[in-house]
């Protein structure tokens, strides 16, 4: 018999999402590995045991030790992932949503101090305290949704010294909060004002000297960069990402989101581990991700909150073979919202993936958008035991009951770290 | 000194949306009458004084029997009020959700035995006592969102039988559940399979039957109709509201949701309360409406979870002198949503509602849309202390911050019916 410290019994439906670690391509998004009247056992925060209920209790001695869990004939899922936020920031930006719903355009907003030199501004004043007690009410709400492992990037300090707080916020942030955090640099995220002369004088500070010193700091598992018209061309993006990976951090890109601008394509080349927004992203560079293994991180959620109304084309990357993941986008700019629930009813209501697609987006291909996908993303025998209780009898529930928290329970490495009280 | 039970203090910007109670027309959707470092006092739930914290606290006396509550310098708003719900029902239908995203059509939807006949099968089915507990589950998690006053039509019966015994759910709710509820009898929301050849004879059971039964037994203040091509025509809609009108119960209208159909025009003609969805109404209907003081009731959850881009134009129904009121058209087959937020969310992101006409759409304008406006929608004395305490420090947050509930507590009648553990 194996022993367990947890036990999650009267599983309606048991979705494993199981298979090889590895992001799912095309038809292969639909395959959720649904375990009907399942139960799942862990020991040590790991999953020991997963399947039938009967052929779990058959294997599993539950002891005084053991917590047990009822999941009242509902849906399990794996923990979500929220594979792309920029969850630590100084201040909230809703004068320039109402700016933008009044018409003005993105300059005006400039103009009036905003955007991400507005974030860059309060995060550079901002104690490396009072960061971390903003960014760990972020992740609080975060964990309520579902979310169990969480990508966090810098780029609202764009200096050596802000970047490495930023960082450090972010590896506190992961020691301490419940979720597993994943850090992402991107000294890429804009010009800082210092340098909005000499645009390849701050690649050359990013190259040169930002890149070497997180990596000798060990802050970073990713590096990103903003490759748009208007902040880094592609010669400068891949410049900054080779020197990324000379030091040993995996590339993502935000890529094409405002224009056909080759994003998707230097993805390709680099072998980055994703590209994400992708809204403009041309045919050519879809097909080269999805040859190449990239996965294309999408953010609906953005999209409709800067109000606009062409979204990135999911089928289209489907059908081509391509992996998708879904995020928040999670920052004050652009997205304000730490519910990956409601990007998957999004996902589901504008860009047409089906309920299936949309959680395998949100778990596996999440985990692999981060480099996670051995230890997170779907239910297997000796990965971690990340869970999510639904309040709803279907799968298909989770993307259709829209706007509100349907996780009854979430579980991180083994242990209740959110639970609601009320009923379906 | 006056005397108050509940106390609300400490409050940043409190939004009153004072004045006329009225529906709120063109720029004057703007107004919201903010006080600034604000308090609110009640007694018996209703509202005794509101102004600037010192005033108050020199008019009020807080005894041992007065609540107090620290709105902590953050926002406080009227309750939030859903003029269009179908919130009593049997059944989630997230398989038809599946079915659309997966581009299949009404059509086959329909043939596979699903549309609004399905709900109506199973409400058939369900018992009374069933019947309400499901639909008060609904009505908390909309209370817990910041709903105080609900709307809810009848509509899943389509026979004498069971359209009251959902109305006496209603009432039921009305009675028994902290929010106030308002009931409507959509009896012409569809054809029942008992008279698919015989849609004149249906029409003569509503105006002739239906109708004064419902009317005798006090079960409805609004009868509304389900206008549109392949349901009732204008014709059929006009008989029975008309039959309605003489029954005491005034006009609501389906209007224009799927083709321009006239349904807008009616609503004038007949002085309609309100006329709701609207996404397909011609100028000439929006126009009139606007003279005619006929509220403007839209749905944007509802063209989203039906997968389609072109929404209600808000900004013309503003620019031509309407009320706009937002409602979630809370239901199973087209919009699974018991969340006012999110609506103010996606009516500034897809319809470019202003913050300030988003919260006036949300409360004195929803108020006004369900007959509702001289006792709740707006603070002043004599009203009912109705209240959302938010997380956030400025009421542009609200529609900002996406897919998460920012209601910190919730006040009904001078009660705190919802509560939330933690913080921003």
């Amino acid at each position: 018999m194996l022993e367990a410290d947890l036990l999650v019994t009267d599983i309606g439906q048991l979705v494993t999402v199981r298979g090889a670690d590895a992001p799912r391509t095309g038809g292969a998004m639909s395959e959720l590995g649904i375990v009907e009247s399942g139960a799942i056992a862990a020991l040590g925060g790991r999953i020991v045991a997963l399947g039938s209920e009967s052929e779990v209790l058959d294997t599993v001695s539950a002891g005084p030790g053991t917590a047990e869990l009822d999941a009242g004939g509902r849906v399990v899922t794996p923990g979500l992932v929220d594979p792309h936020t920029h969850a630590v920031f100084a201040r909230t930006r809703e004068n320039e949503f109402a700016m933008r719903v009044e018409g003005r355009s993105y300059e005006d907003i400039a103009e009036a101090g905003g955007g991400i030199r507005s974030s860059v501004r309060s995060v550079r004043q901002m104690s490396e305290d009072e960061l971390f007690s903003r960014g760990a009410a972020t992740l609080d709400r975060m964990m309520e949704f579902g979310t169990t492992t969480v990508e966090v990037k810098s780029g609202y300090g764009l200096s050596l010294e802000a970047e490495l707080k930023m960082l450090r916020v972010i590896a506190r942030l992961s020691e301490l909060h419940a979720l597993d955090v994943v850090p992402t640099f991107l000294g890429a995220h804009e010009f800082p004002d210092e340098y909005r002369e000499d645009r390849d004088g701050y690649v050359s500070e990013l190259t040169r000297r930002m890149i070497p010193a997180v990596a000798r700091a060990k802050l970073a598992r990713f590096c990103d960069v903003f490759c748009e018209r208007g902040v880094f061309s592609v010669e400068q993006s891949r410049a900054v990402l080779l020197a990324a990976q000379e030091h040993g951090m995996a590339s993502k890109l935000h890529a094409d989101e405002l224009s056909a601008f080759g994003g998707a394509e230097l993805a390709a080349e680099l072998s980055a581990v994703s590209a994400d927004h992708l809204i403009c992203a041309s045919d050519e560079g879809l097909k080269a991700m999805a040859d190449g293994g990239v996965v294309a991180v999408l953010l609906p959620g953005t999209t409709l909150s800067l109000g606009k109304r062409e979204f990135a084309r999911a089928r289209f990357i489907i059908e081509a073979g391509g992996a998708i993941a879904l995020a928040t986008d999670c920052n004050p700019g652009s997205s304000m919202t730490e519910s990956m629930q409601i990007i998957m009813a999004l996902a589901s209501m504008v860009m047409r993936m089906t309920p299936e697609e949309v959680l395998v987006a949100a778990t596996i291909n999440a985990a692999s958008a981060v480099g996670m996908e051995r230890s997170v993303g779907s239910l297997a025998v000796g990965k971690l035991c990340d869970l999510v209780l639904w309040e709803v009898d279907d799968y298909r529930a989770i993307p259709y009951h829209y706007g509100v928290n349907l996780a009854a329970s979430v579980v991180k490495r083994g242990t209740v770290v959110s639970t609601r009280g009320h009923g379906a």
